[in-house]
């Protein structure tokens, strides 16, 4: 059948694109498509080419926004002094589900990788150094993740971006997640919590 | 940022409707959709709108189809002595994917479970009695799964429809899936095997 019912395989084949779904969740989740309400099949469809069509980059952060300025950005109550400096719009999402971060954020959108030919210039540092020079900014907060990525990202702004700028750097900690047993901790978790101890 | 960019949140939602999705899903699903060009996206959104419009149920079979009758069902090479009854289109793919199968298909679109209050007028079994009654049908096999509802809907056609019709009724064997060691076997398959078991 897969050859002759033409506008299923096709839509198949676009579930296929998704990240993590194989050949089997494409067709589940066509099939369920299929078994929608034309309306409801409709409203999926818009939502896809309007989030591309309303969203866009704020000009300060670099996060997603639908304004030119990102309401996190224009808010007059957040403290304007803290920049967390996250690798994805992501990252900005998990931040504030938390709700407990009353900075500013900068999204990067990537990491620097030497392997994958990702050098500086090719995340968003240029936006980052424009707001240091506005003057406003006393400390920021690296918080890309705890990979070989992460890492070099977070050295090379540290050293060769906020520094010079005498500005206060600090990092998110790393350790033994919160409700996890020592026997899943990694050996490179364990030895880094060992290491940054705290006095109890 | 959850409240603060209503088409991404909007996004997110509508893939997190899909089946076997959870938030996590859905918002990997959202970014990688906003990573992609305009284009890729709009063809997404266009292949979910044009599935709907374009697929109906074969008239014959019931199975989907852009045509008013099927391709298999229109074929003169499939054998029209001989119908295999499935429980929904997704089995239909299955067995043409194999390729092994000359003959027609049924699908019923669901399974009798009087539990869900699902009857046997609920699923397509008045279009499988037309067919029959047009007397090319020499053959059924019941298709359906092995579950209570596969085996009660199966039992329910061969007595109720099949058989006062003087139709021989096959059913798919049960047993030990091909490739698989005995020692994943639940009880119940391995029961199964030993009372289906042939001779060598």
């Amino acid at each position: 059948m897969s050859s002759t019912v033409p506008s299923l395989v096709k839509l198949i084949e676009q579930f296929e694109k998704l990240p993590g779904i194989g050949r089997k969740g494409a067709q589940r989740m066509a099939f369920f498509m299929l078994s929608q309400p034309f309306e409801k099949a409709q409203d999926f469809a818009n939502a896809i080419v309007n989030a591309h069509k309303n969203i866009r980059r704020c000009s300060v952060c670099c996060n997603l926004s639908e304004e030119e300025v990102c309401p996190v950005c224009s808010n007059v109550m957040r403290d304007r002094s803290t920049v967390c400096i996250v690798e994805s719009p992501r990252d900005v999402m998990s931040f504030e589900r938390v709700g407990e971060y009353r900075g500013l954020y900068h999204v990067l959108h990537g990491l620097i990788s030497p392997l994958d030919n990702i050098g500086p210039d090719a995340i968003c540092l240029k936006e980052l150094v424009k707001r240091l020079d506005d003057g406003e900014i006393k400390e920021a907060i690296l918080a890309t993740g705890a990979t070989t990525e992460g890492e070099a990202t977070a050295i090379y702004i540290a050293n060769k971006i906020l520094k010079p700028r005498g500005i206060k750097v600090t990092r998110l900690s790393y350790g033994i997640p919160i409700g996890s047993n020592l026997e899943y901790a990694d050996e490179m978790t364990l030895c880094r919590a060992l290491k940054d101890r705290n006095e109890f």
